[in-house]
């Protein structure tokens, strides 16, 4: 199911076109110099994360993208009756089942905040398909959760509680690098990355952008209006 | 205003016992190593940040602490208005005068994501009066974006707008380690941190817990009751 771990830097190769080596003998030499597996997305290097402003030759640039926020329903309720082993655990799964849907599809793992998940799609891994690629990341989020879900209540001692996962996608034109001059920090900020932060009512809930792009694997051509915090006017959601 | 930077890493000395140089020429065999000042507070190193797990021994622990939110006002809406250049110019000044503020008080700037910024004080560096500390950095933040307003927004060709920072701060046991198994990061959870991320009405809004540690320094003794997301039962915050 997943794929083997990538011996070269994806980001680095498509990028640079240059061969940096993650894993096995050829990466000692790059480990000498801080050069390892990125913690965002272990296939490409912290080369990918940490030189972004030498290579874009830029702090930040627009990009096309998408962007997904995934978060676990219920978190803020749960953190005041359960005890902390049982949330670190907790968090630890949910964190690790995000992790290996979004790295299966060559997503980034951006950041996480609390709940909160932010993964971007199209860096440092460029991808033509990146939409598709973010919407089928977010279901085999859910399909992981699901599988372990009953397991995870009853070794937690919580069967009587309901978890789940909102996820939302929104995709377009984002502006990706670093902010803040003293705190220097790796991000997506735009109006997309609202959007899709902001999309979590349903299981999968995606943008009319995102469906654009991924007519054939969406059922919902209907959608529903909903009002979003710092949205003036609805925006249409689509079941995905 | 701004303190010299520490030249041996203070989170190191607290809990080791043991002189990590951060700056000069003794730093450099350590930077060889990877060991720098941390993006988080350069006032300590990469050890504080990375072998958290190793000198803990432990993967989390329970500390008392005191969690700081802030956020723009206002910056959803923003993003749908200006520029992409202009948000990126706002958000470094943002995230700047938090960084200074934070660091001066001796806290950990933890996490930002998108408008907001979570910092920790209390570890890694040790302060018996930490509460009081971040709500000395609360007011610092406030003071220092209240002084460049009028240019920024000037500068930014924004003069008809209105921005403006909401604060919140909660104070006692918290969970503070690295979670998730394949993407690790270290960070802080538990009701506290949900508490202080809810509690952003006002300019600096704190919890009875945090007026209790900071009474002299707080004049408003009545509080108001506030329904936060995800509480069942109303919050009494404190403007401070």
């Amino acid at each position: 199911m997943t794929p083997e771990p990538a011996r070269f830097c994806l980001g680095c190769w498509q990028n640079l076109h240059m061969p940096v080596p993650l894993r096995g003998p050829l990466a000692a030499p790059f480990r000498l110099f801080g050069v390892k597996p990125s913690r965002m997305n272990p296939n490409t290097c912290t080369i990918c994360e940490m030189a972004f402003t030498k290579i874009m030759k830029a702090r930040a640039v627009t990009i096309d993208a998408s962007v997904m926020f995934a978060d676990l329903r219920g978190y803020t309720a749960l953190t005041q009756t359960i005890d902390q082993d049982r949330l670190t655990e907790l968090l630890d799964l949910f964190y690790d089942e995000c992790a290996a849907a979004i790295w299966r599809y060559d997503g980034l793992l951006n950041k996480t905040l609390g709940d909160a998940v932010l993964a971007i799609f199209n860096f440092p891994v460029r991808q033509a398909d990146h939409t598709a690629q973010a919407l089928l990341a977010a279901r085999q989020i859910q399909e992981r959760f699901q599988a372990r879900h009953d397991a995870v209540l009853k070794a937690m001692d919580l069967e009587g509680a309901e978890l789940g996962i909102g996820i939302g996608i929104d995709c377009g034109k984002t502006n990706f690098g670093e902010f803040g001059r003293s705190h220097r920090d790796l991000t997506v900020i735009g109006t997309v990355v609202n959007r899709a932060a902001r999309a979590q009512a349903g299981e999968i809930l995606v943008t009319d952008a995102v469906r654009e792009r991924t007519a054939a694997m969406i059922a919902d051509d209907k959608g529903r209006d909903y009002a979003l915090k710092g949205f003036e006017r609805p925006v249409t959601l689509f079941a995905a």
